[in-house]
């Protein structure tokens, strides 16, 4: 979008350049509180007068149209003529260098192309529209987005800047008294919050769009969402901004028909949804690591069936919900095929599963175990509204062109999904041929040659067995109630060494299934460099934009991590664990219209309803028992408030 | 280049513009004998005078940078003012429309700029450079170019058209003397030279350069030289023409250092010949059907052998053919790792075979197979000049950098090369996983679906179990002597019925196969489909330019065919068919320093060696014995000139 931010100060006429004039002091302060950026300056110019500069910067989560710049100069020494100037400027490109496939790709100049503009007093009102895709930005549609431009002006200067940051931190105290994850220790809660802002930032009015892997904080991967928003960023909406999360799965919805028509273009019947997309086509441009990524259906589907189960909205469910599931059902239904090489088993070939190492291979575990899921609540959820909500019926049959006989053949996929095992190793493979490949020399690999996508041709990647990101293990982890603690176990020593952790998704999921087998060393270190991954810039590249989904990620760890907790399809458990770095954890939840509050303090949980009709249906009894030889579990104390 | 053949001609001020004009008849005539293409057409002007036109163009195959058109304008009816015109154009954009892979792509506007020229009396220079590899057309760099292109013009005016179009003959008498494949049938006749026609056009002055997949005939694929030159177009020239093939392979020994740097940039040791290059670059944009080809280097050691075997070349082999061994072989040892999980074999995971509807497999049994006789030929070849040609040797050693332990490496690597084997087939399997596929439902696709690339997304057809063109088959036909006929017969009824022949390079291959089984219908059928590909256009695409590659696969089928020749690693035979369709076969062969007559006629095979030191070391009595079973052979008759 244009760039409205630049302000351009000169003190008897010298230019405050911060590249180039004697700075004394300079702070950046991140308020997540207020939900403001603040900078302060102490300036000598030439003359050698004295100058303070504060510029407080916010991006109103409130009002979608609204940003507030407060720029104010103080004088210190003695007076001086000031001139101020308010750029409003187009960004030229973004054309970053080099080959990788994480930065933007040449946006380059004229992206945005001018369609009018209108300036008065000290008003301007510029309207631009993207060449390619013709999104328009304040543009006069019928004059329709430039007057709502206005109109938000006229409101925010009659109501000044003070109810503005006054309405901002009501906002955000609410988010906080919702969202925030507790955890006694400066440092880390400070990472904590600081991701939790940021997610909040990249989704609060992501209505009617969906969440960047970027957020809105830089142009890495241009802008384009991928499944990060539905098995990343979504539980901690989920659980603590419902609302949110239904927007998200409404944005995807929106694109349901963009996904049928996409189907149509790979050959396939029912819905596709991209890999890779702002308005619902698939961008990536590349099918291997792209298109080939058929599992996000499933991941949609996973993450609808998480947020009805958290939430209970039916209404949801057996509407959109509902729609998408048939279309999703259809496409796994007729991407596989039922093996005659495999006694009837059905395949699914030449797929890519979450691990970009390993690309177009046949039978991706997580791919067939979460498109097993995807068949099974299609399935249950149609069934359902046959049986008891006969017009939601109708109308899905209606809007699908569903037929009986598809349910059964969605059933008949689900129970005879083939999945590649090793009975040698006890572990889910990869993919059919994950073994055949060449053990990837790990050991004799400087860390200069990391990320390995930046440093080896693909042909050199794909030929080997070494994992850029959880993958079985992720299946693990998503799908936790039908494996066996042994059995992960086996998976996770099987398959942790060999996974760089090149892709930013990996170390939360890594650190989670580590501390779910109390590898709690490990665990630790994977944590710490989730949480830690923008802050401190621990991948080096946090200048392209914040990792958003491993910010969610991070969420998802503090939750299963610390206080233990569980979705088992539907129902819910806490396992907390006594803390070791920690004083003391404090969160909350909202499990279908209740509000709970979990403690783990001086080796004991509690839990407190704050509202809601009760949490009858919440297992917190069996998985609260201490397990006598798990001594880093905490003593269980259930209170209701 | 510069398109220098547009004559405008006008009579009495009327412009002759054959999509305007009245036309009362034309004609177009390829003159192969005289390597002249002749028009001829009657035009009534609008004032009613008639006029003939003759246009006689020659591009010369002696003078390579010669072309001559004679323009012969006869007014037959009454005098009238001529205006001829000689028009030299930089050709507009060559942008084909769709998504055909095949066709070029976009050469826009701009890809030749122009640098100089100068006109004097009836005479004009044009200087060009292409704009991004800085190719330069008569331009004049240091003046050198354009000097050579005023002294060719010099020269042709000396001697005028006559005296060039006599030369023309000649060489083209020389020609046909040696490379005339007669078979006493007119239609067919003109259909096989015409295929020899064009690869001598696409060969003859390819000096310092390849054979573009359409030769000089059209834009399909830029110009781009692929495996065609090695496979199917060599065999044509190594046992007719072997200049032409020195010529060929010195142009690819000539790109050795590209192929080297292309092996760095694709992290391997050794060298890595381009899947589709012009100036010895990879030019191939998408790597699953272009770089994953690494059999390239195992196809240009093949056409190595075959040619240094029939022409006893050693100077080729043991100077530039040996640094090509050792480079090559050098790309397998790293490309391919020894398997534990298969007994220490040999795998080369993570590469596409010929066929390019399976992509980046593993273990491409035509990729193996060929890549053996890579390695073996590799050790053979060093290990001779090791023991008898030291100096050569130290050559060897000093360009390559070459250690003792490689040898070894690759003749373990040979030795225990893997092999995916179907033992309740009894077929080698064309990659590990290609029975996991789902077979392709070929009975039910319509015809307009074909070719299967154009209609569907590539990750729909590399799910599926069905074959672009021969892959096993090829490798079969290719190293016939290592495998059995029931062995061929069982992978040839496997692998035909699911071969689509979407690629040209399929048919003439499963044609000789079929041939060598006597399928002899099935035969015939390929056969006929290969000789009139382009002449017929059979596949309705000759306007993007002719089929070099399947014109070399027809000559191989004629001389395999009828002639039965063959060349098992060097050991020459003859197995004549009894032609059904030919009232008499004739051609000729060179081999080793002799030319050798085959004739068949009927029913009698007879051989006579024009010239040469004689054929002792041709092994024409166990294979030309009449097989009792066999009726299809015919008698042998061994006559020396």
């Amino acid at each position: 979008m244009t760039d409205a931010r630049i302000i351009r100060l000169f003190i008897d006429g010298e230019p405050l350049d911060l590249a180039e004039v004697e700075i004394e002091s300079y702070e950046r302060a991140l308020d997540m509180r207020n939900g403001v950026l603040e900078r302060t300056l102490l300036w000598t110019t030439p003359s050698g007068k004295r100058a303070r500069l504060t510029s407080k910067r916010l991006v109103s989560l409130v009002d979608r149209h609204l940003a507030v710049i407060e720029y104010e100069v103080t004088l210190l020494d003695k007076a001086a003529p000031l001139d101020i100037r308010s750029v409003t400027a187009v960004p030229s490109g973004y054309s970053q260098a080099g080959n990788d496939p994480r930065k933007s790709r040449a946006l380059g100049e004229g992206v945005l192309q001018p369609v009018s503009h209108s300036g008065q007093d000290l008003r301007a009102v510029l309207c631009h529209q993207t060449s390619r895709s013709q999104l328009k930005l304040a543009c006069p549609e019928m004059g329709e987005l430039r007057h709502r431009a206005r109109r938000t002006l006229d409101r925010a200067i009659r109501r000044g800047p003070g109810e503005i940051r006054a309405e901002q931190r009501a906002y955000l105290d609410e988010f906080w008294a919702d969202s925030d994850y507790e955890v006694g220790d400066d440092a880390a809660q400070q990472a904590i919050r600081f991701n939790l802002f940021q997610i909040l930032q990249a989704s609060a009015r992501a209505d009617g769009a969906g969440v960047a892997a970027k957020g809105l904080t830089g142009h890495g991967y241009e802008g384009h969402y991928f499944w990060d928003t539905e098995i990343y960023v979504l539980p901690f909406l989920i659980y603590t901004q419902p609302q949110l999360a239904r927007n998200l799965l409404m944005f995807r919805y929106r694109t349901l028909d963009k996904a049928r028509q996409r189907a149509r273009e790979v050959n396939q019947r029912g819905a596709l949804f991209p890999w890779r997309t702002i308005s619902g086509e698939e961008a990536s441009a590349y099918y291997a690591a792209g298109t080939a990524q058929y599992h996000i259906n499933a991941d949609i589907v996973y993450a609808i069936r998480k947020y009805v189960n958290a939430t209970g909205d039916t209404d949801f469910l057996y509407g959109p919900g509902a729609e998408i599931l048939v279309e999703t059902a259809r496409l796994w239904l007729d991407l596989g095929f039922f093996s005659e090489r495999h006694d009837g088993q059905f395949c699914i070939v030449g797929v890519t599963g979450p691990d970009e190492y390993n690309t177009v291979v046949n039978n991706n575990a997580f791919t067939n175990l979460m498109a097993r899921e995807n068949l099974r609540f299609a399935v249950t959820t149609v069934e359902y509204l046959a049986e008891h909500l006969p017009d939601a019926h109708a109308a899905l049959v209606d809007a699908t062109g569903l037929e009986a006989g598809e349910i059964d053949e969605w059933r008949r996929a689900a129970e005879n999904m083939y999945l590649p095992y090793s009975e040698e190793l006890g572990i889910y493979l990869q993919d059919d041929d994950f073994l055949e490949r060449k053990p990837w020399d790990l050991e004799n690999t400087p860390a200069e040659k990391y990320p390995l996508l930046l440093n080896y041709h693909p042909l050199v990647i794909y030929r080997h067995q070494v994992i850029k990101q959880a993958d079985v293990v992720l299946a693990m982890f998503l799908l936790r109630d039908q494996f066996g603690t042994e059995e992960m176990k086996r998976t996770y020593d099987f398959y942790d060494p060999m996974t760089t952790g090149d892709s930013s998704l990996s170390v939360c999921i890594q650190g989670i299934v580590a501390a779910e087998l109390r590898y709690m060393e490990k665990a630790r270190q994977y944590a710490r460099h989730a949480l830690l991954m923008d802050l401190n810039d621990v991948a080096g590249n946090v200048s392209d934009g914040c990792h958003i989904a491993s910010m969610g990620g991070t969420w998802i760890m503090l939750a299963q991590g610390l206080v233990g907790f569980r979705d088992a399809g539907g129902e819910f458990s806490f396992r907390p664990l006594r803390p070791h770095d920690f004083r003391e954890v404090r969160t909350r939840f909202r499990i279908r219209g209740n509000q709970l509050e979990v403690c783990i303090r001086d080796g004991e949980a509690s839990y407190r309803l704050l509202s809601g009709p009760g949490l009858d249906f919440c297992h917190v009894d069996e998985p609260l028992s201490l397990t006598p030889d798990d001594p880093t579990a905490v003593r269980p104390c259930l209170r209701t408030a």
